[in-house]
């Protein structure tokens, strides 16, 4: 793992959870310019709320983030222990509390106890180190049964950058930046206003274009924090920053939906001749979240027609004569009538961990690619016991 | 059983499916003014294609309805096997073959084997029965477990008027004329006119506020009969006629809800205090096909924070300190924060079949009710396997 210059990071257990870490520190050594973006779900958590302001003002350098609990839907007193954990955090770590970043993921309608992380935050404080990434990577987990952690390098200059991120996902993971926690750290340097266009940019292609069950959840949060400790990128050196960035996110996108809740499958949707991205991103959507197909995936049933329902119902005026249909390279339906060889179509999705569904609607020359996972029992299972 | 005067039916078992019933066929002895409606899903089966035509005219006399195959995605021998399907029972019945309307329900991509129809069919009219209802209702089935009937009885003017209906559902329902088929039959008589628009209204509050998975399939279909042979009704009796006809197509949407593939429980959701039915609606239909919330709801877990998730994700600005949230009466969150027992809740779920969830965004004084199920292995299992 590579770790960018003057970011230490840990994950201490405090008790919110029943059992494991469940609350993860990451500084930085130095001031970071800082963006982030958060779920557009009108019931906001206390922590999204308060997040919102700090990261308005462009700056921080620390991120507390507990697991186990949402700290949403709890009023008042919710909003008074979310700021009350940055304080404490600012306090231990001797910065100002405008300079910490809060999170939480978990259950919704249960009051944060804050007292835990009281107890635990001085104890996650001392044991910060450059060798701590894993350990927050696990403390913001919830169902995922794996961290989430990427890195990649960008030489700036003879100097060797470094971005790092971590993430949790597994369910309530859809649009509108999809349900989730990731932070993402890095020791380059970017002006505000590049970073936060970069950012968005990014987005769209990674955590905005990956959907488990088309749940968007009251905390999503994503942030990213640059200290500029190995220099100041240049204008001409932004694409390169973004593309090493986009790797990032869409890398750690991908781990969430391969991790997703009772996910059998990878499943890639490319929709292409559209008349506009939008246009694509509905198609794409309305498939991704569409029961009947993920319910056919996960059986590895050949029942192309439910993709062919879904794209009828996503509110984009195709025509079926138009649309061109494949799967795993595969030509199933074109010019108004089925191509398939069911028995081929099934020898090609049995045993496989990922299918690509490339969906030509024959309107234009717009496209778009997203994410999403099969339907099974176990997020059956894992959604019904979920609280108790 | 009431059966209205005139109306004869049965299934037949054509092979179109591996067993059990699947050609259905209803006549009416005289003439019917008919109204129908169908899937808003731009990839439309060939019998809805069909369909459409022959109901313009706002007369009908027969359905011929199969099960087992959808006719959908069927290129230009879809449509061909459609209008022959409609042909030959014009043929056999000696009525002209624009009275008469056809309906599939099945795999969509495959083509119908029309021969099978061809056989099975002079059979079918030689037992056409007023007693072949129950038969026509099985012959339609697909995943359904029960056959759905049902009846109401209407005094005009001393005579006795019937309304008859029979449905089939289980999944690809949704929104939107509720992915569905179903067949109306009554011996009153009402103007065209009349009959379109006490239809229009009754779909709103009946197949049009029910979801099982969110998705609309290609060959949903509602029709409805008058052929009069029990008087015409005035004006000042149509109010009447409406409320009967809302208590069968309502009652028959609570079946299909309630016989919804792997469903364990009625879900009522009821959105109170909104702006416009629109938004009520809007909201309703979120939390109706929330996996979260359904799965949660299967599990019997008194996870209601995600209820106020998805209300948050319906695209409706509501404030979350103006919510107020009952379940099976018991108020769960109000004023911003939880006031829940979960205990208590628990307890109101386990062994329930049905559960009522209130839901008042206090935003207005506008109100929608709609019915959906929860969503279990069952579902998972049902549609995993659905050709294989």
């Amino acid at each position: 793992m590579k770790i960018p210059k003057g970011f230490k990071a840990t994950g201490v257990q405090s008790g919110i959870k029943k059992e494991g870490l469940d609350l993860a520190l990451i500084c930085s050594e130095a001031p970071c310019v800082a963006v982030g973006a958060f779920t557009r779900n009108r019931v906001k958590a206390a922590p999204v709320l308060y997040s919102k302001k700090v990261i308005k003002e462009g700056k921080a350098r620390a991120i507390v983030a507990n697991s186990g609990c949402a700290n949403a839907c709890t009023g008042k007193e919710g909003l008074t222990t979310a700021k009350r954990m940055a304080e404490l955090a600012a306090q231990l770590l001797n910065i100002s509390p405008k300079e910490v970043l809060i999170a939480s993921t978990g259950v919704i309608g249960e009051r944060l106890p804050i007292e835990k992380v009281e107890q635990a935050l001085p104890k996650a404080v001392k044991e910060l180190s450059a060798e701590g990434f894993l350990k927050a990577a696990e403390a913001i987990m919830t169902t995922d049964t794996v961290p989430k952690l990427c890195w990649n390098t960008l030489k700036i200059e003879g100097e060797q950058g470094v971005i790092l991120g971590i993430a949790k996902g597994a369910g309530m993971i859809s649009p509108n930046l999809a349900t989730m926690l990731c932070f993402i750290f890095t020791d380059l340097g970017l002006p505000h206003k590049a970073l936060e266009q970069i950012f968005r940019e990014t987005l769209a292609v990674s955590f905005n274009a990956i959907t488990v069950d088309g749940e968007q959840s009251t905390n999503d949060t994503v942030f990213l924090l640059a200290n500029g400790l190995k220099g100041v990128i240049t204008t001409s050196g932004q694409e390169r920053f973004k593309k090493a960035l986009a790797e990032v996110m869409k890398d750690l996108a991908f781990q969430i939906v391969k991790d997703a809740e009772g996910a059998t499958m990878v499943v890639r949707i490319r929709v292409k001749g559209a008349k506009s991205l939008k246009e694509a991103d509905q198609v794409a959507r309305r498939v991704a979240n569409s029961l009947l197909v993920k319910t056919a995936l996960f059986g590895r049933d050949p029942n192309w027609g439910r993709i062919m329902a879904a794209l009828g119902d996503s509110g984009v005026p195709i025509r079926e004569e138009r649309v061109y249909l494949k799967i795993n390279g595969l030509l199933v339906f074109a010019k108004g009538s089925s191509l398939s060889n069911k028995d081929e179509l099934r020898k090609s999705l049995l045993g496989n961990e990922e299918v690509c569904l490339e969906i030509d609607i024959g309107r234009g020359n717009r496209e778009f690619e997203m994410l999403t996972c099969d339907l099974s029992y176990d997020y059956v299972m894992i959604n019904s016991r979920y609280t108790t």
